[in-house]
């Protein structure tokens, strides 16, 4: 490890990295699916094998973290057990089982004068991952990434980097037991902040960079560095409760979408609640928020149904709490409701609870949202309840990837077109 | 028009083309396929009926560019006539007579709890395109973007504002009379080259820009720019003739690729020739190119072969010349072609002339370009060959796009989640 603030050190170790990545990024290109899926469950095996020295490794980073002051719940993101290491080895399985992304036709025809036309997936290049906390993001990161025949190049919060070390050289391990390059994963081995800015300057060396943090690291990426980004953004999500809604649907999901676990980005932070049906839907739900400890900012028919909720200020509308806290707002329709979802939220997951389809199509096909949803809670925004097995983020932007990115969104595709001499005329 | 130098009245154009923009592509957005393809095909009559006016027009340009002593070439890549309007207008009715590219369900899937998923294509927003001298550009542009239901805003170079504002303005009749919003395509209606600056600081207005240009514009892109590009970027294209080519196959594609228009990004700029046919199948081809009127720039080997081939220096590998020039160079084998392709190609068009099909697979698998071709010419790297009814560019990168893009390129999705009142456990 080199010592903070010996930048020229740390410009060779980041070097270093990026060339050790590239070439990786050529072999794993090309690498068949059993030996990609080989390494997976060699990864897999190694994390369970080496469980004692992975949680030591944790140990020494939620000892620093107490030392430090952190929350509990930052403390609870960032700690591993027996038990968060099995899923993360079923999680890397899960992967293994999975089609391979690379190499799939995508799409192909033929002209009349007989040349071919193929689409074909292909790998990507070098990944740039910059996250924070929680550890076990680089092993599926690093999966998604031997799945989808590229290089990562990972760089987790200084919190995290014993963790990350530890789950990275089983993954590493994994890699050369399937006989490919154990490049294809590399964590930065420094905790120096000055990494990140050598990172968001890789062009050339790395092709996409996927920042998983908060405001600071984005505008960070979106201002110093050249290189295409995938954004995570806010998740500012939203369920509308139409008039013609099932209540016993409704309480499940409204529950589910804002309580189930309220420090994730696809966790609902508004209600939109159509005003028919105020007074015969809306107290039991308020009810069961309460119950579950919820505080409610309301407009002023939410207040007037119950004492308990207090008047939302205009930026609760905007406002993604990723805790125990709702907005609530009567509209006067569907149109009203999407109108705020344009104006308030932030593209990624919507929805809509009704038994009018007709009003459901209309939701579905108007708001511009990564995930929209129709009677089911916001908290299916997740890569691996999509069935991809994971993610390595969920894309708030419209090129490339939207929603969550799993193995197969982190391929490009070559056009492989046969002829017999063909030539072009005139 | 503003005076140029003008700059807080220039700043007010740019702003109100953002903000129509924008406007006009949520509507086009939400736009069925009949309006769209009816304005393709009003725009295209209007092209045919105003073929006098955007004549005139042109000819402004034309004679612009005579007093400012431009080449030949640049002339005839300006001038419009009859012929060619008719072949911009039956592009477009081409183009309309596709499938929509929107709302395509590109994947759909049901998990067992009865939860089912949609992968639906939906329109990008605004594209920002910067183009160079051919006026017909614009309209391909526009067409793509009208059929992929986004809006355009375009900048042409000052040497063809007037012809591209006659057929920007057919294009904008056109979808008035369909009844969408005729700011779905714009040009900038200034010759100042401060617009393109401004443009490339339209992030939140412009999703993606796509430069088509030099190399000046593109690395002012890359430098001032924080929108997502598509770059188009040089096309250093390969033939690789193989030990086992068919002689009159390879005659006849080699000469294509080279000499049926030297001027385009497909045409192949370096022909790397199998040791083992130097002497079997080069003279011939050698022969064709010359009498052809290329320059030939050969390696030792080569030079052997005919006195008219001069020696290549190093930068003739690395070199786009756009002319009737083409560097020839022996190799042992299929892995050092495919070397040389990895260190001086451009990723963008490379092929392989065979009988050989293991050799043909082996090269169209390895060879990372967009394009990769066995026994056909590299001048096939169009998106109207592709079957595309057209192309806005030819994307050289690997994200979002890659290749000829046409409107199904200048698509997203969204995931539409339908439940019954689902919730995520646990």
């Amino acid at each position: 490890m080199t010592v903070p603030g010996d930048a020229k050190a740390l410009e060779r170790v980041m070097a270093g990295l990026g060339q050790a990545a590239r070439e990786a990024s050529q072999r794993m290109a090309l690498a068949p699916a059993t030996a990609k899926d080989a390494a997976l469950r060699a990864a897999a095996h190694q994390i369970e094998a080496q469980a004692a020295a992975i949680l030591d490794a944790n140990a020494k980073d939620v000892a620093a973290a107490l030392d430090a002051g952190a929350s509990a719940t930052f403390l609870d993101r960032l700690r591993l057990n027996e038990g968060r290491l099995a899923a993360i080895a079923s999680g890397l399985a899960c992967i293994a089982a999975r089609p391979d992304p690379v190499g799939r036709i995508l799409e192909e025809w033929q002209r009349p004068d007989g040349l071919r036309f193929q689409k074909v997936a292909t790998a990507l290049g070098v990944i740039g991952l910059i996250f924070e906390s929680r550890p076990n993001v680089a092993v599926d990161a690093g999966a998604m990434c031997i799945k989808s025949g590229n290089a990562v190049i990972l760089r987790g919060g200084s919190e995290s980097v014993h963790s990350v070390a530890a789950l990275i050289e089983a993954m590493r391990q994994g890699l050369r037991a399937a006989g490919l390059p154990c490049d294809a994963v590399q964590a930065v081995p420094v905790a120096d902040r000055a990494a990140v800015g050598m990172m968001l300057n890789m062009q050339g060396t790395i092709d996409v960079l996927i920042p998983r943090g908060g405001k600071s690291l984005t505008a960070r990426v979106a201002t110093e560095s050249r290189i295409p980004v995938l954004y995570h953004l806010d998740g500012i999500c939203h369920l509308y409760l139409d008039a013609r809604a099932d209540l016993d649907k409704a309480r499940a999901v409204i529950l589910n979408a804002k309580m189930r676990r309220t420090g994730i980005c696809g966790a609902m932070e508004t209600l939109l609640v159509h005003e028919a049906v105020a007074v015969t839907h809306l107290p039991a739900i308020l009810d069961d928020l309460l119950m579950a400890g919820c505080v409610l900012r309301g407009d002023a028919g939410v207040c007037a149904l119950n004492p308990a909720v207090t008047p939302a200020i205009p930026d609760d509308w905007d406002t993604e709490y990723l805790d125990a806290i709702l907005s609530i707002r009567l509209v006067r329709d569907l149109d009203e409701a999407m109108a705020h979802i344009a104006t308030h939220g932030s593209h990624h997951t919507d929805g809509i609870i009704t038994e009018d389809q007709q009003a459901a199509a209309r939701f579905v096909a108007r708001v511009d949202s990564a995930i929209v949803l129709h009677n089911a809670s916001t908290q299916f925004a997740d890569g691996g309840e999509f069935g991809f097995g994971g993610e390595i983020g969920i894309a708030t932007g419209k090129l490339h990837a939207r929603g969550p990115v799993g193995a197969e969104h982190l391929t490009s595709y070559k056009y492989i077109v046969r002829g017999d001499g063909h030539v072009r005329t005139p």
